[in-house]
């Protein structure tokens, strides 16, 4: 190519990652896949000397221990760029599948269900408006053999002939197949996939210049409500819903209380540091009416934990730069390590509670959120997390009672807001919005329990029973 | 103590997380050490409960596998809270240099460069306006074993026990003796210890919080410039300036560049492998005059080094989350895991540039900033960090030659801004700057390579040069 037109088009690539950075309406995502030997790596050394560095992050990092220790997308999830931004992954989710493929390090089974899981984050991805780019790099078997045997021969290029490379080129058939199947369960519309003969002296750099520049520019941010299937569940429990506590039960004695607490506690408390020891994450959603005790249930929780193996994640609105990447962000951000807890303190489940009943996003898209925390929870669950989600109820009248309460205790009266006197007004639709999210993510794997909290002490020792009742079924525990 | 004295407190404590969270002008470190069996947990667990959850972190976890893979004070710094908030720190820094003094894990000569380390980065927390407020829970050794017997019996609190508790029992002599030199070495006025017994039945709660109140409502934004030792170099080579590269060497020929090019970048390239394979960290640092030519060095850099292995860092202004902490903490960030390659364009050093000739930072914050710089580059010096710092200097005409060359090619002009033409004005300021940077911050164990880049060409081969020297060096090949 005449260094003309590629001045041209390099002038063009900068100029479009430039208004992206202005605009800050969408990420771009660069996937390079493919085979061993196609010079990815010269390819990305040339992107990057095109774009502007302070806008480009490359994640071609093998995974950390960290990684390892976290459900499987975490890796991905808390990579992502921000609005504005250009990641360029190498090999990224598409290898991870492939080379685990062809080793049989994945079987068939568990292959068909990362297909399924590449199809799902991606079609997240374009859903939180970052335009994917796929690029798969081709060669030939003789041609790759070939090249790496002549970059082995000199001196010079010996260090890229890595023996992983040659690992591949013993695998080229199992990966090309692999690979085709790959690119027909995950090619959109909106992100096909670019191949590309990648024989040693093609031109790589301008076909995926140009197409970059096409999808940066073609790309307005979409958001992705298109027919998902509806969520089978696998129920076995009747699905619970706020009308079931229409007659609740009374209230505890305080020396009762106190006795069965302390005893609720040590459980807790014995069968949480085994969990611990065997490296099982857990993870306890709070979710519940204003006012229902979230905090002095929480309280109780981590009273019976260790402090260094758990941590409280208040969920409030979005910061600025949270709001700058896909909203499940901040979530997969706080899922605890393996061997530790992380609880929240209201959690994703706002996407189809505050989020729907304020209007902050439209009704596709709350209807999705079903659907994206659906998937969520499963990579959560996939990964040998224990999920418990409580949601503490109480009635209208035990709520006023208890704001008005707030409004005269000095060290009460900031958690009273006008935000939530707002939230009050709207009772009605917040209680058919959690029955909703009741109907819509109560699985068997992931099943609600809703706590009646019109009784603080009660709804403390349920909330007790409850996550110790899940941690002995996960660890087979006798109580 | 009566209930009402206590709500009283409570509300005192809450109202100055809100005002400290209002103001945003510092943030709050509470660092709870002392002997095992004294309630740490539930002191924490009170505190917890007292504060605005959202506003507050507590850091107990245990260093992960990715801790271990970056210099020991990385863990810290990395877990900061920003302006505004307050994290309490169980053990931490202090913990563990006293178990692993006790344990004998750490010599005398290592514990005392601890300690050292820990007056160093206390005084870096105050000097970025955050209040530190350290409490030593203390507890007589007989007492300590008939609590912890106690708790044992009791089947609700046996889980509390570990033996992890009963060897620090057993070790109570010797963490009260390092706790006391400890603690005579690391108080100062503006964070003293508080000592408190910490005896079964005490009330921790009051005065730990009275003290974080006073602690909190006294102290203002300080920025601490005390004075501190003379740096002492270790200067076995002269510290370059400028002035040294008055005479220049005259440019080298495309063809005899080519060839050195590729042959520099394959002997890097193997010796990076080698360094990654043994899981050395590789730091380099670019700064230089603007249109040096940074980024061209970099990009001949990195086309030697595997993608998955390296990142590149462009160092702008700092955004707005990152100037809630710390200066130094953006760069702490970004600081490679064992095994990886953290290549700056632009780094740490516009504090004693940049900040310094805009006058962004007043004159005691950038003098101070030479001491954090050099106790910075000895905490990654003591990991292991290869450190390479490179400064690309060209003349004033050669700039502004290069400055309209960047004005009429389309894909430079980008880089071209009104900053660099007042960057341009201030030419002499800058060089003064540059000069005192050199000779503050050059020492045998973390030189300046001072590279005359007037021709771009011998540039980047001076720069794959001086990261090959010094990988060798520490690879302890013959090149």
């Amino acid at each position: 190519m005449a260094s003309d037109k590629q001045d041209e088009l390099r002038f063009q690539l900068l100029s479009a990652q430039l208004e992206l950075a202005r605009s800050e309406d969408r990420a771009v995502v660069v996937l390079v896949a493919g085979h061993a030997g196609t010079g990815k790596g010269h390819l990305i050394n040339r992107l990057n000397h095109w774009l502007e560095n302070r806008l480009t992050e490359v994640q071609a990092l093998v995974p950390s221990e960290d990684d390892r220790r976290h459900p499987y997308w975490w890796r991905y999830w808390t990579r992502l760029p921000p609005r504005g931004r250009i990641g360029i992954f190498v090999h990224g989710w598409v290898g991870d599948a492939l080379f685990a493929g062809a080793a049989r390090r994945l079987g068939e089974g568990a292959l068909a269900d990362r297909l399924q899981e590449i199809v799902t984050f991606e079609s997240d991805l374009r859903a939180a408006g970052i335009t994917l780019v796929k690029l798969w790099l081709d060669i030939d078997v003789e041609v790759q053999g070939q090249h790496l045997a002549a970059l082995e021969a000199d001196p010079e290029t010996r260090w890229q002939v890595t023996e992983e490379k040659w690992q591949r080129h013993s695998q080229h058939e199992a990966i090309q197949q692999l690979g085709q199947q790959l690119r027909k369960t995950t090619a959109t519309d909106e992100s096909p996939w670019l191949c590309l003969d990648a024989s040693p002296g093609s031109d790589l750099l301008t076909p995926v210049v140009e197409h970059m520049i096409a999808a940066m520019e073609g790309a307005g941010r979409l958001t992705e409500t298109t027919a998902r299937p509806v969520i089978e569940h696998s129920v076995l429990k009747a699905v619970p819903q706020l009308s079931d506590l229409a007659e609740h039960t009374g209230a505890i004695g305080k020396v009762e209380y106190r006795e069965q607490l302390a005893s609720a506690q040590a459980q807790l408390a014995e069968l949480a540091r085994r969990a611990v020891w065997r490296g099982i994450p857990l993870v306890v959603v709070f979710e519940g009416h204003d006012a229902a005790g979230k905090g002095g249930s929480i309280h109780r929780l981590t009273s019976a934990l260790d402090a260094r193996t758990y941590r409280v994640h208040s969920i409030a609105a979005p910061s600025e730069q949270e709001l700058r990447y896909a909203w499940q962000w901040r979530f997969w951000q706080r899922l605890p390590i393996d061997g530790s807890v992380a609880v929240f303190d209201r959690s994703w489940y706002g996407r189809v509670l505050v989020e729907r009943v304020e209007s902050l996003i439209d009704e596709p898209e709350w209807r999705l959120g079903y659907h994206q925390i659906v998937d969520f929870e499963n990579q959560l669950l996939s990964h040998g997390t224990v999920l418990v989600k409580l949601f503490l109820a109480i009635n209208s009248d035990e709520q006023l009672k208890r704001f008005k309460a707030r409004a005269v205790t000095p060290h009460k009266q900031h958690k009273l807001t006008d935000e939530d006197w707002r939230n009050r007004a709207r009772w009605d639709d917040y209680q058919q919005a959690i029955d909703e999210m009741l109907a819509a993510t109560h699985r068997s794997e992931a099943p609600w329990t809703l706590v009646d909290a019109n009784d603080k002490r009660r709804a403390r020792l349920a909330v007790l029973h409850e996550v110790t009742a899940r941690l002995a079924d996960r660890l087979q525990v006798d109580q």
